[in-house]
């Protein structure tokens, strides 16, 4: 069936792709994907229609008034909640930075056909809702489960496979991680392209983690096998191997571009004299240690700002002395575990992960 | 200066562009510029996050509390406003469609080298703020007066050229509009990237005419020549003609993609039997007449929904007996002066205005 270009059939049609020249398929994908607006890494918190948003498939409208959360599988104590019952548990809420695994997938050499973020697949909210450890406790789950599932209600195909998005943490991973069942936004009730009503948050991890429009739980007995668990987000040098799954996010800065822009490049015109760089770090759940930056061949170290919180990005900044000329700025971090951005992309076949300097091309003028 | 790819000193570099391949710059901007997802077409009205937008320079942060709105140039009393005054001014609503100029552009060959819209380029808010005209009456514009220029806080280049956002309107133009300078969006208070603390409004028209971040309203003696009134958002054959220029919104309509997606090329599958096809149509304030549904080599006349309002998109169905088959649906809007969409792009320079039938890709199973 490839003949007629059916995306519903296997086998696949295999896409090339070459550097710097991008199909129509993939800038339908930007455009209905949002990123954000680089100059908004300004705001400690990213208002909502500034955050970035990756959705695999078409987002689900529900009606929160009859939807129901399902604890199913190998639970002594199955039940669902409603909406009212899952806001009338104990609220807390979070500062979390949220990194799509695919941003700067664009900048890698060959790079995976698929959604090409260069570097704004990145956003901080304050999501509330209430932990998910307690409830699944109360579900009782028998001592033999490996892994839990998180399914939302969209559906889809990927490479030929129907599925509903899905993903899985293992009981130890749930232990470790800080999820959390939310159902606001920055303060306002989630929107439908954020999940709305029910999703999960796992701070510190990749977005692929943080399932939208979650629908049911599942305590499993056997490894979970969604497609979206071991089809992909896999770090992969070759389409037959296995691969290591994509958890935490690594280690990364933005700067937001100094100066004004042109409308279509958005090359930066400066006017010489002090200028303030500035931006934010972020590394999952570890702690940002430094950050540097690099002007005309050296590197200076920023200023840190006060931390939001153990999962949200951190403010830096740096005061420049502009001489004129025409510079590729450049910004680094560092985390508490000594781990630090690589200058040029560590490369994998799907493209996830780049967390290689950003560069912003910057003219200073008289 | 062309050799360092300077675009803030003339002459400037022209870019060619190759049917359906796309260059890093073009995709930099769809990953910057949000579109909207096309499931979400079957609400009403589209929430924030959902809403299309598109920003010239960078978004600017403004201070709501001392942000004046000046009305300045020949008018006998010139004034400014503050936020709290203009809040205390007569308050109404309006739901509004906004499609973005260059919607469809990436649909035209050979396509302008600029944001490459699709179709996503399209929504509906509620509006809420205080009419403009009284206000400019108010500020007692002289006799002499031949245009009302609107400008942003926003500022940055193009081709060269360094300007604040700027658009003008005709006294005439003026009265014949519904101008509002609005503050909230759905209820809200406009996001940073939607104009805030101040924009305005103008139904019926392309979004360039919606000046976001209000500064200053001026009235001039002389016609206003700003970058955005004279140099772009024309329509034009060759670049060295005047143009006429883009105002009113054109008849068009979009589907909602019927069934589930493939994940990268968003094309459908469907199960065979009764199919319910929706969507919206739009023809800035005039009315929809009729939309027809192409289905496998004919047209079908497909239901209104109750309008909205008079400057909004309006709803439509068709119930669909879905044989199993390959299929390329199309839908086909007709406004109550007998505009009819074309079947094919009307070429311009810049891209803008394109209102072909939208085509969508669905492979119907048993």
């Amino acid at each position: 069936m490839q003949e007629t270009g059916n995306p519903f059939e296997g086998p696949q049609t295999k896409h090339e792709t070459q550097d710097g020249v991008f199909s129509a398929e993939e800038v339908r994908l930007a455009n209905r994907n949002s990123g954000a607006m680089l100059e908004m890494l300004s705001l400690d918190i990213t208002p909502v229609g500034g955050h970035y948003l990756l959705t695999h498939f078409d987002v689900p409208l529900i009606d929160a008034s009859s939807h129901r959360l399902r604890f199913e599988g190998a639970f002594d104590n199955p039940f669902a909640m409603t909406m009212d019952e899952i806001r009338a548990a104990p609220a807390i809420t979070r500062t979390v930075t949220m990194e799509c695994a695919g941003n700067g997938r664009a900048g890698m050499s060959p790079r995976a056909y698929s959604m090409p973020w260069l570097y704004e697949a990145v956003g901080t909210a304050e999501w509330t809702g209430t932990p998910l450890a307690p409830l699944i406790e109360k579900a009782g789950p028998s001592n033999a489960v490996v892994d839990f599932s998180f399914e939302g209600a969209d559906f889809g195909y990927d490479k030929g496979v129907p599925h509903f998005f899905g993903r899985s943490l293992t009981p130890d991973e749930l232990e470790a991680l800080d999820v959390l069942l939310v159902y606001e936004m920055n303060g306002q009730p989630l929107l439908p392209q954020h999940g709305a009503p029910l999703r999960i948050i796992v701070p510190g991890w990749y977005g692929m983690a943080s399932v939208k429009w979650l629908d049911r739980i599942t305590a499993l007995t056997d490894r979970y096998t969604g497609f979206q668990q071991v089809q992909t987000y896999r770090f992969r040098q070759t389409s037959d191997e296995v691969g290591e799954p994509v958890t935490a996010i690594r280690v990364k800065s933005l700067m937001v571009p100094p100066g004004v822009p042109d409308w279509i490049t958005r090359k930066r015109q400066l006017k010489s004299g002090l200028v303030r760089l500035e931006g934010r770090a972020w590394a999952g759940a570890t702690p940002i240690d430094r950050v540097e930056i690099h002007i005309g061949g050296d590197w200076h170290t920023a200023e840190l700002a006060k931390p939001l919180g153990k999962y949200a990005w951190r403010g830096w900044s740096f005061e420049w002395w502009a001489e004129p000329g025409h510079y590729k700025l450049a910004c680094r971090a560092t985390d508490a575990e000594d781990n630090v951005q690589p200058l040029e992309p560590e490369w994998n076949l799907s493209g996830f992960a780049n967390n290689a300097v950003q560069q912003v091309e910057v003219f200073v003028t008289d």
